[in-house]
């Protein structure tokens, strides 16, 4: 088992991309204290973008901390939710900022879960051409996903973040008290890309979340804080070789083929996006192993960290008359494909994954498996 | 007087950017010939986006240089005009992309004017986070101008080109047989942008513009080989130096913040970016001499070169009862404005601009007396 760090002490993970890195900050107690923000650019005005379920949670609070920051800390409140992370909940987002008269030196933060990550960001990115943004992620799947890698962007109605743009943050804050207020479906969603990193990358981090799953769900903040740390340096580790998603990187995406698939089937929102990775990580061990990369072992070692975890296991029935049809139609418009051949994150062997096509035929046989109770 | 280079020859600027540097090829009968894109990667799919006066004259030539390039070419043909430079059009481009199933490696051709290139940049800049894009300007304004720098984006109800992004195209193809099926007025508005790099960086161009103005107005190729050429390597030598706009890049918006508070308060689309920015730069002058810094020789010089080119120098009245205020207010929300205070660029000596506030009191007099025929 590996030490957790002790959590007294904000920890540091620094995102090496020339120009554009910045530090993860990992910790208890960080957005209320405006020593957490003393590395921020002292702009005239910052704006918190936030929704309306974190804003009486957490805006208030972030906003005490900005004050000595930013002349003046504003505020957009979007609606709660994945369906929103489209172009209209974009452009409430410019008009306020053009509305007050931000110029290009404001800094906007990122307050709440993936979805407000991923437009504040793509915001930042396109305002004026660019301005900064800090991520101050409140959700698990936030703070060991969205806030390495710089990925920004927004839904379109044929596909889950068709539109983005890549955009570092000038820093990302990890509190992990927030943590405590989250439902738990949405902790476990979380989990979700937690567990990934091990297969893809260090199945002793695999061992470690295995031991200490039970803390984890408690929400045991040591345990988090090594969680949420490791799952940081991993992903940076991967982007910091691949900034622009060019070809190692795609390896995060471990479980987000079929994933994706599931989400835009069910419709955007009915499935958490960890909620979906999760039970896609189960169907690409499958596949894994239908060719031959893996064993069964290794199959049902995941599927029951993933149920302990509180993830569905059992994939949905997403067209009952072409149920398979229906998830090749979907993966084949997802980003990673070429030329409509689907390439599949892989794991070859545990620890390690790659990118591979597979026919149709064996992809529609792990379809029909995954969708029956084991 | 600077010799023209001969036009048989294919002339190129090289853009240097590091891994994001590309070529500007000038020549005669350049987009009907599949060696102009021999250096194109050869993806699956092009796209070519264009618009419905564009597309008549020469959407099926380029599509035929295009098929020994690409395995299938499509197009997606826009409506015309500034106003149609806004979100709904984007979304058209991205709904064609989508429903055809384009990946990553899609490579997206802007055939037209600034409203096609800037938004099929942006279109580029956002589809899957960033696919190639080739630029083929169909206008004077376009090939001197939008050709160099990477500013993509579209309009917002409040402000023009408020939201986009920095995305460099692959090459940019400038074709100076197609500035024979120009609008008088078209062309006029591209001499302006040609006109401005004399002011701000090289008198000596300025100089030749003058002794060769009416071979220009009669688009004689030689003289605009030699003037595209020219304008690019001037634009390319700011934007070298300054490639996000942070600092001295600024100065290429001679004319500008007077020319966008024109074309914003007249409405987008009544005149031209081009006439605004004619006009613009007189009053730019005009405020560079309130100040001391040019004579009053200079702004007559200007004056003079800028109507000779076809262009207008009177500016307009946008609102009898506050005219002033009316322009203070639309420039303040410039995107070169930081914290309300409008940085101008003014000429310092000829041949060099620097940005500097101004007095509202020296500006409202400039904007009235620019307002007076003269």
């Amino acid at each position: 088992m590996l030490p957790a760090a002790p959590i007294t002490k904000t920890q540091r993970v620094r995102i090496d991309l020339g120009d554009r890195s910045y530090d993860i900050d990992i910790g208890a107690d960080l957005i209320g204290r405006s020593e957490t923000f003393a590395d921020v650019p002292r702009a005239s005005t910052g704006v918190i973008v936030t929704n309306e379920v974190v804003a009486p949670l957490y805006l208030s609070t972030l906003r005490g901390a900005l004050q000595s920051r930013h002349e003046r800390v504003l505020n957009v409140v979007l609606p709660d939710g994945e369906s929103h992370k489209q172009w209209l909940t974009l452009q409430t987002i410019f008009d306020h900022l053009l509305e007050a008269g931000c110029d290009r030196k404001t800094v906007l933060y990122a307050l709440g879960g993936g979805v407000v990550g991923d437009m504040t960001g793509f915001a930042a990115a396109c305002y004026m051409r660019g301005v900064s943004f800090v991520q101050v992620p409140t959700t698990l799947l936030a703070q060991v996903d969205s806030s390495v890698g710089g990925k920004t962007g927004i839904n379109h109605p044929m596909g889950k973040n068709m539109i983005g743009a890549f955009h570092q943050p000038l820093k990302v804050v990890c509190d992990l008290d927030v943590l405590r207020s989250l439902p738990d479906r949405e902790f476990s969603a979380g989990m979700a890309e937690i567990i990934k990193y091990g297969p893809i990358a260090d199945m002793a981090f695999l061992d470690w979340i295995e031991d200490n799953i039970d803390a984890l769900m408690l929400r045991d903040p040591m345990s988090l804080a090594h969680a949420v740390r490791r799952s940081c340096e991993i992903k940076a580790q991967v982007v910091g070789a691949d900034e622009r998603e060019s070809g190692v990187r795609a390896v995060l995406n471990f479980g987000h083929t079929f994933g994706h698939a599931i989400e835009a089937g069910m419709g955007y929102g009915a499935w958490l996006h960890g909620e979906a990775v999760g039970c896609g990580m189960v169907m690409a061990a499958r596949l894994s192993q239908a060719l031959g990369l893996v064993d069964a072992a290794f199959v049902t070692r995941l599927n029951t960290l993933v149920k302990r975890a509180g993830l569905p296991v059992v994939a949905p029935v997403l067209d009952p008359s072409r149920n398979a049809d229906r998830y090749l139609e979907l993966m084949r418009v997802d980003k990673k494909a070429e030329a409509g051949e689907i390439r599949f994150v892989l794991i070859d062997p545990p620890g390690h994954a790659s990118l591979r096509p597979a026919s149709d035929a064996v992809v529609a046989d792990v379809i029909a498996r995954s969708c029956q109770p084991a």
